[in-house]
């Protein structure tokens, strides 16, 4: 994998006033003299106050101190790093070295670990690289993995893997870059909850069962050393925080990214991977729900499912005629479809009056339809979709509608209240907005109004890499989300059964929809 | 050594309020629950937030609270301790250990190390037990042993001499009061600035040669294991601080204990060991100056000259009719004569006019005073005190005029504006007031105002460990006092060149000197 494949690529980027958790100052100190006998320790403790308060100066550095002031003829470059109750130094170099200060963004998915070097020093992003999660070979889905983490020995190995990963993506970039890899003094984590217990070795056991309680949600400032993964060895390893089990640090960044925690209107925050997570919220209240609603979406469950990789179905048309047109990641033939192809192609199928709107095929005895024809296929099948890769997005989106609809009950908001709608993660990028609309999966909203966000784990993690205020607004945003918990929500199950329609049993939230349905002649007239 | 000898004890001790630089704190956790799913960290983090703020968790802690909170019933201690920028959790453990919570206050001096074992709940002193400094065989004084320390593998050789000798009374103290050297979970040091430096393993050669620079004035907050020191290895250790290379972290501590930082009136402190001090000021100011002027006083350079140890002579009268009568530390004969025996010697000598005030014998042409004759004397030799005996303490009680006048001097202050007097120091406890005012070692003050404030640098240390506020008020002292460096002072060379007549060339300072003098007949019409 590598940087060209835009589903790694962060999208909403935000300009940021530059604080990052690692700096490198460089100073010119005035010499001792009998009139200015302070320690060596003192006088640099008292240069670095007005930028940094009291620093916190470990033992091991004391030793050298001295003696690299005056081999430096007292030009030194002090490198400090953010504990959390302040500023420590984490090293201390003869001359000025500022000008090779570099930090890591990364985001961990469960199936893919993407990474982007950063200037600390003028925010600029040098390269972004990615490569699928080592952890995949202990199972393809999160469940199975923190099983397997619970085995003898079994969190080390995981644990090893996702950083393997990692400290791979590290040596490419700093080949690219020509660094070296001390030269990264701070890395932030983007994840959901499990990726980062199997990052740094946790116990995930209790996450999975009631009452879902992880070791942590915030893992506060800690060492690269602690995790393993190879860059300066003191240098500030940081995970975005995350609320309960279910709504990981991954989500909060994507909140974070999307502004909607500043904005006087409400706004709707949906990230569908593996997991779906549900925010909607202002500037008041946050509310939040979460479930294992997306590996239909990500190919993993559909008859011809695959990844979003080279060979991939991801666009899908049907024409007034019934022909199909459709787009192949990295062109040639296809071999199988992916998410956003298997959106599209539902959203098709319904507006070409093929299914109807509770999803069932209309006059076809096959119940599927050719997508790709045999002939045009790599492995010569015909790639289709079947009425099972129906029934699973309807209760994909059938479980989004619900949830959006507790947690409007829960606040005591209606439908209408919603202004915004961000769609976030890499999926979220990739899937066409018209299509995830028509199935209902995202709301009918003015489309000006209607933000895919990217990669926004990957961007949440690059913010707080560059700026610890971002890093405060993260952890203000945990303290403000009521999470909801579904697992046991009586409520949800009741509406979830309910929500048997594309794109929504009730027509009246999605008027663009209704209207072109109309136009083609598919509602019965009392919905017309 | 131990306990019941007296030079060894604190003097001078004040009620402190509790507020100890570790802590235990003992909590009943509410478990977690679907309606309250925070992470285990966040839980103790959230819990700990009303005392202590935001406190820091280290990663090696994380691993195990969720275990040990499951397995305690949610019933735990935290150990929390002060890093400086505020508090960290040190341990995490099952169970009420509130009750088991000691600390450690050490004096080192050149000569003798003290440790007193504190309860670090109740404050109450558990113990207190002294032995001789190991580094006291690569040589007596302090210089020779900076040297050594600068020999190879010199440094690491004289650390471990004192870390073994502090763990040696830790040792002996913990199985006195039956506990556990991990029990003990935080250390803090009353010393010297080399002490400090040897301690640490720290490179002392720049305290030596000017501009006398050491590496640290304040250690901060360092982990026991730093130094060595067998206790809870992530225990906090702290050194009081010093100001420049030569008013260390144990006359800060007098100050401390002298109180003298925040009286209005104007205080003079003496520390007299083997190197002097002295401080000059009130609540606005304070100014000090230091040098080796204390050999003579210890012993080690007189004629029969030996350490306040059992064999000798501490006490010293001569009587109307010229008969000497003494004392002899743990009785029987005697072997020598230690700091305090000399200046009792010497005042009594002048008192009954064997020596004039210059310091010269009156018609005496042995040049030689015999206080213990050969027969009473454990070597069956005279011990006496001869002209070069009397000379050398004329020389260090000249010092310490001089450095008086020159503080004075210096800040436009006059000796009658000296309020109180502080001795600090086990020497300045054991010294007899009366006899260290006629040779004019101390100032001629009413008595009330004449403080000994005993082991000093002991006290300091207890006061530090049992209080965080002390420790802001020792670091407040450091920023206060202003060092004038005697080794370049050519108005110090003057005044001390003048200051050859006991008790002092202005008699008007020594009015009941003067008196008894007077009394006597020992004093020329005209100064009568």
């Amino acid at each position: 994998m590598d940087d060209e494949n835009t589903i790694l690529q962060s999208g909403v980027q935000s300009e940021i006033e530059l604080a990052p958790i690692t700096r490198r100052y460089f100073a010119e100190i005035t010499p001792p003299s009998l009139a200015d006998n302070r320690g060596d320790v003192e006088r640099l403790r008292q240069l670095l106050f007005p930028a940094f308060g009291n620093v916190h100066i470990p033992f091991r550095l004391m030793r050298n101190i001295s003696m690299i002031c005056r081999d430096a003829n007292w030009r030194v470059t002090a490198l400090l790093g953010q504990t959390g109750l302040g500023w420590e130094l984490l090293d201390f170099e003869a001359g000025d070295t500022t000008g090779r200060h570099y930090g890591l963004a990364i985001d961990i998915g469960t199936t893919t670990v993407v990474a982007s070097l950063l200037n600390m020093q003028t925010g600029a992003c040098l390269g972004t690289v990615a490569e699928y999660n080592g952890q995949c070979v202990y199972g393809e889905d999160v469940l199975t993995r923190v099983f397997r983490a619970l085995e003898p020995d079994g969190a080390p190995l995981l644990q090893q893997a996702v950083v393997s990963t990692i400290n791979g993506l590290i040596k490419k970039l700093c080949a690219r870059i020509e660094i070296e890899n001390k030269e990264i003094t701070a890395v932030v984590i983007g994840a959901n909850t499990i990726m980062v217990h199997l990052l740094l070795g946790l116990d995930p056991s209790r996450i999975c069962r009631e009452p879902y309680i992880p070791v942590l949600n915030s893992t506060g400032f800690l060492r690269a050393s602690d995790a393993g993964i190879k860059v300066f060895p003191d240098g500030v390893l940081y995970c975005l925080p995350s609320v309960g089990s279910y709504v990981g640090g991954d989500v909060i960044a994507g909140i974070l990214v999307s502004g909607m925690h500043k904005r006087q209107e409400v706004s709707l925050l949906v990230d569908i991977g593996t997991n779906g997570e549900i925010i909607l919220g202002n500037r008041d209240w946050l509310v939040a729900c979460a479930g294992a609603a997306g590996p239909a979406l990500e190919g993993g469950v559909v008859a011809s499912g695959m990844r979003a990789e080279p060979g991939a179905v991801d666009e899908v048309h049907i024409d007034h005629n019934g022909v199909v047109r459709y787009h192949v990641i990295g062109g040639g033939k296809a071999a199988g479809i992916c998410g956003s192809g298997l959106v599209d192609s539902l959203a098709e199928m319904l507006l070409a009056g093929i299914i109807d709107r509770c999803g069932r095929f209309v006059d076809n005895p096959c119940q599927s339809f050719i997508v790709v024809p045999a002939s045009d296929s790599v492995n010569e099948k015909d790639i289709v979709i079947t009425q099972t890769d129906i029934d699973n997005i309807m209760r994909t989106k059938g479980a989004v509608n619900a949830a959006v609809e507790v947690l409007l009950e829960s606040i005591g908001c209606s439908m209408e209240e919603i202004r915004y709608f961000f769609a976030a993660g890499a999926f979220g990028k990739h899937l066409d907005i018209e299509s995830a609309v028509t199935i209902g999966l995202y709301p009918d909203l003015p489309r000006e109004r209607m933000i895919q966000l990217g990669n926004s784990s990957l961007e949440g993690a690059r913010q707080a890499l560059l700026s610890i205020d971002k890093i405060k607004e993260a952890e203000q945003i945990t303290s403000k989300v009521t999470y909801f918990e579904l697992n046991a929500n009586q409520s949800f199950m009741n509406k979830f059964v309910g929500c048997k329609f594309f794109p929504h049993t009730n027509l009246e939230y999605y008027p663009t929809v209704r209207a072109r349905l109309a136009e083609r002649g598919l509602l019965q007239p009392a919905l017309r």
